[in-house]
């Protein structure tokens, strides 16, 4: 399970012992390091950035440039939308589930550019053997996870050889058009068996989106009637990538590094994220900003739901464990797959198009306990050993990072030291969660006490809940 | 199952209209179609033979150059063989099974060249990610299947801290030494979903190979300490990549298009290598060789063994089928994994090695029925698909052709023509065998009389073999 503290970086010693002078020397080689297989230089790749990391004239809204050079946006200009709403009424239509639409919406934004809409078949194959897909000049952009529209059989006789369909929304809205669409079959073993590397019973995204899903897939171009709007009061949190990148223009960032999280934020993960940010400005950059920038899509029904981490993230920039002047938050449209060392390709690329140039990764990323045997699902260090060596990454500067945990004696979370084990805790997200639902306090200093009250609030309001609920009989 | 006369080009119709006659312009362009999402051009990455494809000056055993700039050669020179035959006496030792015994071969001639030894842990995770391995000056080389070497428990006990292994075959004989070795976790379900897309149980390699190996693999460089004999006389068809390019070579070709293979040749097979080579004229190519290379490794139980494969295809060429002239016959020495889309590369690949730059790909490439459900395991279209679009292979000619079957009217196996389909018949491989153990013919024209006799003789002689069994008596 995910809300771990065990953030490791004991393969990569570099990253905690080097203090470098001269950034622009140093850090092409630092990154090297982290990196043995790659010789190439991970690095921004403009170049007024590589040579002078420090000059404020290099500052650019291309600290890195998006996959395939510009950043994908579909959805149809104003002027356009009722002459195209009246087309899309006039097409077959396909019905489009919630999680679907958060796939429109992540496409729409450019988040998964230069895909232009939902995959055909080159695409998905590309993706699911290579994760990856090759571009015309040859050059490849990382794409580790299928991201795809499947039909049934019905709708695919609906549609039988029309060029075009439309797609609907789950409240009867026209959402879209996909053009010259192609379809093919939707082999939902070999999909999950190549996307999870394994097909046991029970991944979340599996039991809620494939398994009941139709066996064909439908590829084309997508043209998005309007911006995809959730109206839950967090609108203004989902900045898309391009309004991202303008935000970090407009404070004048000479350094992006992007932390991906799907849950609360706790001591372990400030002390990261601001070391991080201390390790850059050692390097030399006078400006790095956080992207904090949580999952908002399809979650499992355990995970703390968005509503709730998004005020326990407003809290802990409230209490100052992270400093509002340099962090940015906002969600992040994706759904989640737990696919660990696939899907962390995922959340890195993703945010290449958000314009973060540097990318932080832990324990164990996007990773889950197997579903049926009593294990972790991956190897905990694959999620970045596979993430550093990824085809299409390679502009993005990978940041591992070492095993936090509670230092019993510092009462706080701090970077494990083996020579002093038995002084440090280890809290899991399950123990955190079993911690906030009894309402028993975590050990002091695990996180900013108004970031806690949330929490124990969701869980006391969960509980109520529950009891109001008629009871059920087993059978 | 993969004796199947469906040949199909039907996604790549230039390849059957084109007719140039200035191959040095028609070649690109035609292979960039064969590939839409190819840009660059699949041509030899030898520029002499890009300017002049006809010049005899410009014949090199460089057609096509191996993976890695070099063909790997891990055999210790014979002035070394006792020192470190010694050397390896003294070490702790992995005992190999026949296969293993197979990836040695396989390794020790360069055929996964640039690898230099068993899979350490950034390799595999590469492989079972990417299909493909990044060098140091950051291109790829295709690396599809896992080349690893699986040890249990005991073994990792006994190996503890020492730096290098030797290997001891299976008659007890010490093979090589693994240096700098590496071990890490085998999670046989991870390998198996992401190497065949399912985890079915009967898959040929995983009950033989997997299910019975070690959970843990060791990853080396390797020197091994004399070329892998079998001593099944026929050993004088295990033509190495270096062997084969300079056989190339004596023959003066100016293009080697490689044919893999794992059943008896029929004529559809033959139609279409001999077509291939008429197009290969075509195109200005003086003298095209044929490497039919038969894969000799393991292979499952139904298959038709190596020495009566061997025997069938020396009928056909006897029988002037194939012309012995431009025809290259040797052994491929890898096991046979079984695994579609993702075993094809590997089978292309290899061929690099051994110097052929064009490399012929047919219907379910590497296929077999599904283990438990009534189906095909890959969807027949998807191997050469992946094929045209791997990483790595870019500088490999893919020549995928359509579908033969046999001709009622003409009475010979022919290009399937949708206008007269009635006229067609298709033999899949059950039934060509079942008509083989039978002793019933095939139809006149599907194999040549000398070919067909070698296989007839072969169940007939299998039918004795079964009768002198005692009888079973079932439970």
């Amino acid at each position: 399970m995910s809300l771990t503290i065990k953030l490791h970086i004991s393969n990569y010693p570099n990253f905690q012992t080097f203090s470098p002078k001269n950034p622009s020397k140093i850090l092409p080689n630092y990154i090297y390091q982290t990196n043995p297989l790659l010789k190439t230089l991970k690095f921004t790749s403009s170049s007024s950035m590589a040579t002078s990391p420090l000059s404020k004239t290099a500052i650019k809204s291309s600290l890195i440039d998006p996959d395939g050079g510009f950043l994908v946006d579909l959805i149809v200009p104003e002027t356009e939308r009722v002459l195209k709403t009246k087309e899309a009424e006039k097409l077959p239509a396909i019905r489009l589930t919630t999680i679907d639409l958060e796939w429109v919406h992540v496409l729409s934004e450019g988040w998964s550019s230069p895909l232009k809409g939902f995959m055909r078949e080159n695409e998905y194959l590309q993706s699911l053997h290579f994760n990856s897909v090759r571009l015309n000049d040859g050059s490849f952009v990382n794409m580790s996870l299928p991201i795809v529209l499947a039909i049934d059989d019905l709708t695919k006789d609906q549609i039988g050889s029309s060029l075009h369909v439309s797609l609907v929304g789950p409240n009867g809205d026209f959402v879209a058009i996909l053009r010259s669409v192609e379809i093919y079959k939707h082999n939902k073993e070999e999909r999950i068996a190549r996307t999870w590397g394994t097909t046991a019973h029970g991944l979340p995204y599996v039991e809620e989106v494939i398994t009941p899903a139709g066996n064909w897939l439908i590829g084309g171009d997508l043209e998005v009637l309007k911006p995809i709007k959730y109206n839950d009061g967090l609108d203004h949190y989902r900045l898309s990538p391009n309004e991202l990148r303008k935000e970090f223009d407009k404070r004048e960032a000479d350094a992006v590094f992007a932390f991906q999280l799907r849950n609360p934020v706790h001591n372990g993960h400030a002390l990261l994220m601001n070391d991080t940010r201390r390790r850059l400005l050692e390097m030399g950059y006078k400006n790095p900003i956080l992207l904090l920038h949580p999952l908002g899509g399809f979650t499992k029904a355990d995970d703390v739901p968005l509503d709730v981490r998004m005020e326990q993230h407003s809290k802990v920039l409230e209490d100052g464990v992270l400093d509002p002047e340099t962090t940015v938050v906002a969600i992040f449209p994706s759904p989640m797959h737990y696919a660990g060392p696939t899907e962390v390709q995922w959340h890195a690329k993703a945010r290449i198009n958000a314009g973060a140039n540097f990318y932080i990764v832990g324990r164990d990323p996007a990773g889950m306990g197997h579903p049926t045997e009593k294990r972790d699902l991956y190897d905990p260090d694959h999620g970045k050993k596979v993430l550093s060596m990824a085809p299409g990454l390679e502009k993005l500067n990978i940041l591992p990072f070492r095993v936090a945990a509670y230092d019993t004696v510092a009462k706080q979370m701090s970077f494990f030291d083996p020579s002093r084990a038995k002084d440090f805790l280890f809290i899991s997200g399950t123990k955190m969660r079993a911690y906030a639902r009894s309402g028993e306090n975590p050990p002091d200093g695990f996180m900013c006490p108004g970031g806690w009250k949330v929490l124990v609030n969701y869980y006391a309001s969960q509980q109520e809940e529950e009891a109001k609920q008629p009871a059920t009989v087993s059978a």
